[in-house]
């Protein structure tokens, strides 16, 4: 099917554009009244986990705010799911792994063949949505990348400094990387399967990726990241978005992905500077700006495109927008991107 | 009185030293079992107001740990506090304040003048702890930065965005700007009146700041805390820490600062290139690498002396220590710089 707004995937091969394509990480969200009625209605694996739902949910944005992607509803802990532990999702209250990964027999139970399989409704999910879209926009999927996972996997939960995932790294490094590969090569399947399913690009989320120093990020985050990239950029176009691992840019920009996503921490022109112009940025308005009144919104979105310029770039948030953003205000966002003329 | 140990004054002197001064922020405190013992007994202002017991836990680490510099036991809220505002610490919870400011009369009611007085409690610390370290080490006064204070008093307590403090910024800058001066105000004649009790240096613990991007750093952190440096340094060497923003690291290598701390995320190679050799670099440990194992604590910090070399620098970690630290763990960091030779 011929996409009528391709924007997005010519913005990741580089070509030359007029303005360039928008899409808000958490677009289909929290903040959009609609979603909010499906929340009440059904639990959350339970709209993740029905393709008629996350397709609706995925379509929202689309039809509401205008956004010149979609991106699939469903959730990075899929992977741990499908390896065979437990995840609940406390509504406001982020997710909880009951029984974390502590050793090696922990690490032996994980189940790695077929999981794709088991992610079915994600595949089915991303084909309904591609129906539904009819070439309207891209359909992006994505999933999160072995660091952050194992984030989760060894915490239980969210952390302010996931010390505990990182002790675990450093005083068992054989099986942290054991668990990491596992991660990986499920994923290389997952996001294949997603391609396959429809998904025009994907992106992979080390959400937690800014918790490590440089030297950690080198040992446990990009080895995988580019594992994935190089395997999965065979498929499709591939944006890494290493969420304050400002310091891993230049590397990231000389390796198979076709984007990176960074946050409102690094200025446009620093970025260019470390990318050498070598991959497409997607970014970084700071979504706490999208409080700021909306002449204001426009301006800063302005300045923003100004700066980074059209061409090798994907206009987005630098983090996913937050349930208190009214939706007219999302919409101005998006709107001043595709209001922007040279 | 001479001090015995001035490592740290020479450091940030700019002094040629054989090995850095070592201390660790959140050195007196959840790590260790005798604080613990306090805590059992008094809450936590308890401790804060009490010179005697602020004293004790202030040498505990000293005593116990062996660091070449006592931190004053204090909270940054007790600056709220002076200006009228009710803040309650719930253990292991973080900080609350039950009404927060929101509007113009909120600013205007906040009380500005003779604030120092009413932290007396903290100048009868410091006296105490000047005494009762009988010239051993130095004493480091401190203070939050005028951004992360604004933070607490307009969200109310902690947040992963604080998206409602830069909806005030950003919503409402005139009354904003006004805040943060009374902030910035009140906290220099606050440092002012710790150095003359005491206190050999004050470090401006800018928490939040990375929170910010580059040109809003620039906007509402970095002038407040261009003021306090400027009026404090004539008085004390003054130490910034505006954790996570590795960008302003060149702005403020050129202030009246003598010492910047900075964070794992930033190599020492870069720091230095950044700030030129023109400030004291502290940091910059990662605190969850204290739960490696011992060996490997000790080596870590062996190779970031080596790149931050002897001079112009001080040892710390990067954020402060964790409650989970065992205390073996953080006496081997400080043992590595100790036995440090060039």
């Amino acid at each position: 099917m011929i996409l009528q707004n391709d924007l997005l995937l010519r913005a990741l091969k580089g070509e030359e554009l007029s303005r360039p394509p928008v899409w808000m990480m958490r677009q289909a969200g929290r903040y959009l009244p609609d979603y909010i009625k499906l929340r009440n209605q059904y639990d959350f694996f339970t709209r993740v986990q029905t393709p008629e739902l996350a397709c609706a949910i995925t379509l929202q944005p689309v039809d509401q705010v205008g956004v010149d992607a979609a991106i699939i509803f469903s959730d990075i802990l899929v992977i741990p799911q499908a390896m065979g532990m437990t995840v609940t999702m406390e509504e406001g209250k982020g997710p909880l792994l009951p029984e974390v990964i502590k050793n090696q027999a922990d690490v032996d139970a994980l189940h790695t063949d077929n999981a794709a399989a088991r992610l079915d409704y994600v595949m089915n999910a991303l084909s309904l949505t591609k129906k539904e879209l009819n070439g309207r926009v891209p359909l992006i999927g994505f999933a999160g990348a072995p660091w952050t996972l194992l984030c989760y996997m060894v915490e239980g939960k969210g952390s302010k400094t996931f010390d505990k995932a990182k002790q675990f790294c450093l005083t068992q490094p054989e099986l942290a990387h054991q668990l990491l590969q596992k991660i990986t090569d499920i994923t290389i399947d997952y996001l294949i399967a997603q391609v396959a399913a429809g998904a025009d690009t994907v992106q992979v989320f080390d959400s937690w990726s800014g918790m490590l120093s440089p030297a950690d990020f080198k040992r446990f985050a990009q080895p995988y990241l580019m594992q994935i990239s190089d395997a999965v950029s065979k498929h499709a176009p591939v944006i890494l978005f290493p969420k304050g691992s400002w310091y891993a840019m230049q590397d990231i920009s000389n390796s198979s992905a076709s984007g990176i996503g960074i946050d409102w921490t690094v200025t446009p022109q620093l970025a260019r500077e470390l990318t050498d112009n070598n991959i497409t940025i997607q970014g970084n308005f700071d979504p706490s700006h999208l409080l700021a009144p909306i002449p204001q919104i426009k301006k800063e979105v302005k300045e923003m495109i100004d700066a980074f310029g059209t061409t090798r770039y994907i206009a987005n948030l630098g983090h996913g927008i937050m349930p208190n953003i009214p939706v007219d205000h999302a919409k101005a966002f998006v709107d001043a991107v595709k209001e922007y003329a040279k």
